[in-house]
């Protein structure tokens, strides 16, 4: 955002209004003089200068206003909004999505893939389990979407899984209070143009902490700034939590409370300990688990990227928090792309193309494993289709990150909504099993057995009983647990004031108070003593997939138009690497014709068995229109049956066509969509540049 | 069952126990006339032969009611029980799946699939889509779990989703009341040896009808026989429905209820009018879709059977009412399989090898269409790895089907818990699509446009309004509707009426009362008009795939166990097919040498570079064990690396070694795993009897 720019552009565009008061002050003030004619006219003719130099600001304002959200598409800069619907439009009309139970009106925040979308979805999916699952010999898991409420509030979801919401005081409706406050500033910013400089910083200053203010500073700046129910004009309440999990109840008696988990992670979690012992017990490992997750938003938008429910791809890979290298990493650390580590965020510069072996070097990224997924994400985002250029990987800020985790980097990608998060590479710590080994009472701990047996020092507590119990009597209990819970660090403290003062003063949190500990109530000591094994809690690092967004972004970036032939219309394309596109090639005999159409059925035939999808269109629709119709699907070629020996393949981009026998177009089109052949290869080897092959006349 | 020798050994064994009363009778009344002890004697032999004849029997008839408990696998009778539970120890303790939430305690009804039980699920679904939606082009769909409660409410779920529940009336637990009754009647059948031949009958009757009892009947036979609470002996409630849908609340206001689909269905009709037009607004045309369906089961058993949360992938094949035949039904009508039409079943035949064609031309199969698809499903559930003898079609009886479905035929696979339902194929006729058009008013229909215009007679209901409105006055509407609503049959037996009599009683059901309509009230005609096209609602047949059913029978048929080399011990096998085995080899080297291990890790890279899943284990183990480990994952072949140029590939189940050289490894391994070629081709070109390659000694 162009904000030093605008900045300016407000600041001028105040002095002129202030300068426009005061002469038509002056103009006012002449006239009641009865000033002579000529010099009116001249003040009148300075007044107008002044409007005239007044709306050109606010011109050149609106300008750098709206290029904020004007949009980069290839070279040329287009409205996001409009681009977004010419996107959109083609994704729904031809079933990429659809708007779930549209006979009954709906429901906010529910899709449907229609059958390409659907394809899309299964492509990425597989292309996934090959990438990550398959390469790296991952453990991969399904676990259910239902989930008994000790697994959530172990993991934090019950208590904290919420989003603040105020409801309109009359109807009831519901809204995020963030979403409000946001759209408020943003408009603002946009739309009025009377705004100081100053106040225009504050807006964005809002805008910039906007997730961190509590419930109540939210509540004190929704009443600040007067916002009311953007429906009705209603008066809201104040901000409360409202939890996003689907809640429901397992079994016929209503005693045991369930939620749609709201995420795969925890099913692996809860199975570390199986999964450990099936992997020879040895570390690191990773499983991975593709799934339905769940959230209730409180009012969902921004189309596909904030749905009520999605489909994950988690990979836990839980590792020795001493040694975090990765033996793989030499294969990814010249992979150079898009960062952005939170120095350059606070010190407001841009993210920059780096080096993930430099970044992990410098201690930028935390470690080598989390590193390596860094890059392997790259990889996996790049061959799906989605631009270099539009992708860059944020470090979180220490205000956004988990209290636990150790360092995290969000695959951001821009879209005409913004850079969204689409995947999340988080080194959680051993949060999550620990965690999971309090409340399960289970321990869920890796060992690593010494070749040699090691001398440790070990800090032994000892309270003495019969003295706690005559000084303490009922809470000696209470006085021993906690003499026992403390750290090194307090023991070794209380051990020296002890010495020294012969009693400390002690505080006992279950029972919320300070008591005196005298030197003949605890004996404290450091003993070495041979370890054959360590004993330990894994760390685990979280690469976290959005599926649906992914996707969706990919839609974008795959997505442009050309003029047709005739240049009246313009027509879609979608881009999509044969990777990933729902179909792979369509078969059309050139005209409707019994011998034609016999050929285009041998080769439907052939697809099959070679495992391509196609799509046949026997109509009689013009050549160019069926061309069209198939490159709003993305699919990468067609077949056009225009003799009964060969045929012609065209390829999308280019609308090149090579000329190749009927027997050899299934093997062709599979060495190029499986990725054995490039497109170029299969060009080097069949194309003749004359005669024409099949005209796109209509096109 | 061989119900009628058992009947007869009952009847024997109360004949025998009568005549051993009576011989006591006898021998106590000569010991109290102080008869001669050789005649004593003698009666007292004859009761200890008849003593011992009934033992006899008791013990035929044990081997009778045992032997319907048996098992046969190969040629093998064993005990159903000691199989299964081989079974189930190797699948969890090889994680095939996990009780979910196991170190919380689980859940009742949710497993998860552990790592070898997600690839064997992933590749039944990636086989499904090649088997059905790829081969025959049929739209594929992917919509939410979460549902509004209006759908489920159009699709009859909301109301009558339920099993009967019965509660204990002390501690509140939950039971289904059929599953007691059933194990009640079962139980007295095999361990009560004294009740009688009238008695097991009935016993059996109420098993067979068992699907069939209303509440009140269930309560009633419940009170009959006594049947308390399992655990605690407590009474127990009346029987009362339960809805088994998991409910939830869509949205932050609690105002919008929603459930977890109980089946995918739903989510393929409401798109219906969208996919007509996708694909091109013809008929027919299948859309698919495989996803998570929801049932809150009241207390789940049979293991990964009966679960609250499955996979479930269907297909709903609309075509038109006037014409289900299917094009391609010659490809299949040869296939020759069991089938147990509705006449067997009610005739007490078994079920027999029926040629599909015949089964069709002969009407048993209602239609081509249908005829079809359970060929398809045979050959899909062959190529898994089903076996042909325990694989059978059974068609519904009259009262199992629903009163809208033309037809209805179950894939039923035999297991340890006998016959399994784990597909259904129906014809539903039109009542779906009819039931979401009602409900949203939107209108889920196809055309038929005519090439010619055809004459077509049309039934024409004309009310008079002022004769009815000063018959009827109030209840005018209700007159008129129902006057309107009369179909051809009703409308022309009125008119013969009003024309032979002049008037003629009415029944109005909405007003549940007759009245008299006059002719001078209503005119009925039948005019010929020129039509242009033909709407109608789309019949649909589903074929729908319990994913879990099918893998859980799949694992039983393919699991047999072999002596080790030592005989000391039963070595645990599955025979999966390549195409579903979730590893398809191992790579092993012969002893830990750095060399060795080299040459391994450089075969698992060309393994991945061909998409091939493998397991490297490079443990000191046994040869011998390493192959026993890997034939418990059904893992179907063994790479070990004996020599730095060439390594041994051998088969599971022949046990038989081929040796090929280290570059061509995993071209071999592609080739037999992909279905390319055979085993019995590789061996043909590869296999060398001498000298003896890795020997299992260790077995």
């Amino acid at each position: 955002m162009d904000s030093t720019n605008e900045d300016a552009l407000r600041r001028e565009l105040a002095e002129k209004q202030t300068a426009i008061a005061a002469q038509a002050d002056v103009v006012k003030e002449l006239k009641a003089q009865g000033a002579a004619k000529e010099i009116i006219d001249a003040t009148i003719e300075a007044l107008k200068a002044l409007k005239a130099e007044k709306a050109s600001v606010e011109r050149r304002l609106q300008i750098v206003i709206l290029s904020n959200t004007a949009y980069q598409n290839g070279n040329a800069f287009i409205n996001k909004d409009a681009f977004r619907q010419a996107v959109v439009n083609t994704l729904e009309r031809r079933l990429f999505y659809i708007p779930s139970f549209n006979i009954y009106g709906g429901v906010a925040g529910l899709y449907d893939y229609g059958p390409p979308g659907c394809g899309v979805k299964s492509n990425v999916l597989a292309f996934w389990r090959q990438h990550f699952v398959l390469e790296e010999n991952m453990l991969e898991v399904d676990c259910p979407c239902v989930t008994p409420e000790i697994v959530l509030k172990a993991s934090g979801h019950v208590d904290k899984f919420t989003d603040l919401m105020v409801k309109d005081e009359k109807t009831g409706n519901c809204y995020r209070a963030d979403h409000l406050l946001k759209d408020f500033c943003k408009d603002k910013l946009e739309k009025d143009l009377s705004i100081s400089a100053e106040k225009a910083a504050e807006l964005n200053h809002v805008l910039a902490i906007l997730d961190d203010l509590s419930a109540e500073e939210l509540g004190n700046k929704i009443k600040e700034y007067g916002i009311t129910a953007p429906d009705t004009k209603n008066q809201l309440s104040e901000p409360y939590p409202f939890n996003l999990m689907f809640q429901t109840s397992i079994g016929p008696s209503g005693l045991s409370p369930g939620y749609m988990r709201p995420e795969t992670a925890q099913g692996i979690f809860v199975n570390f300990k199986d999964l450990y012992y099936y992997n020879g017990s040895k570390l690191p490992f990773a499983a991975a688990q593709i799934g339905q997750a769940f959230r209730n938003e409180i009012s969902p938008r921004q189309g596909l990227l904030r749905v009520r429910e999605f489909t994950l791809a988690e990979i836990e890979h839980f590792v020795d928090p001493d040694d975090k290298s990765h033996p793989k990493f030499p294969e990814v650390e010249n992979l150079e792309f898009l960062m952005f580590p939170r120095e350059a965020q606070v010190s407001g510069q841009s993210a920059r193309r780096m080096r993930i072996g430099e970044a992990v070097s410098r201690g930028i990224v935390n470690n080598e494993t989390l590193g390596y997924f860094v890059g392997r994400v790259y990889l996996f985002l790049i061959c799906l289709g989605i631009g270099k250029e539009r992708l860059r990987f944020r470090q979180h800020l220490a205000n956004e990150m988990a209290h636990y985790a150790t360092d995290c980097w969000d695959a951001e990608i821009e879209c005409s909504y913004g850079w969204i998060e689409c995947v999340g590479i988080a080194d959680r710590s051993a949060y999550d099993l620990r965690a999971h080994t309090d409340k399960s009472g289970v321990s869920l701990v890796a060992q690593e057995k010494f070749a040699e047996p090691r001398e440790i020092e070990e800090l032994v507590i000892s309270p003495v009983k019969k003295e706690v119990g005559l000084a303490f009597k009922g809470d000696q209990r209470m006085v021993i647990e906690a003499l026992e819970a403390m750290d090194e660090r307090e023991a070794m403290k209380m051990k020296a004031a002890l010495e020294s003062h012969g009693e400390v003063r002690f505080r006992i949190c279950t029972l919320d108070k300070d008591v005196t500990i005298k030197k003949n109530m605890v004996s404290i000591s450091k003993e070495r003593k041979k370890e054959h094994q360590r004993v330990f809690t894994p760390s685990v690092i979280e690469p976290s997939f959005g599926i649906g967004r992914i996707i969706y972004c990919l839609y974008e970036h795959c997505f442009y138009t050309r003029p047709s032939k005739a240049g009246d219309e313009q027509l879609n394309v979608f881009r999509f690497p044969s990777l990933v596109a729902p179909i792979k090639c369509t078969v059309f005999p050139l005209v409707q014709n019994p011998e034609y159409e016999q050929v285009a059925k041998h080769i439907a035939k052939l697809l099959t068995t070679a495992g391509i999808s196609y799509k046949i269109d026997m109509t009689g629709t013009s050549i160019g229109k069926r061309y069209a119709r198939t490159d709003e699907l993305g699919v990468p070629f067609a077949i056009t049956v225009d003799s009964t020996s060969s045929v012609t393949i065209r390829e999308r981009d280019s609308k090149v066509q090579i000329r190749v026998t009927v027997e050899e177009v299934a093997s062709v089109i599979k060495e190029v969509t499986d990725g054995q052949s490039t497109w170029t290869d299969v060009l080097y080897k069949y194309y003749t540049p004359a005669p024409a092959l099949v005209s796109e006349e209509d096109e």
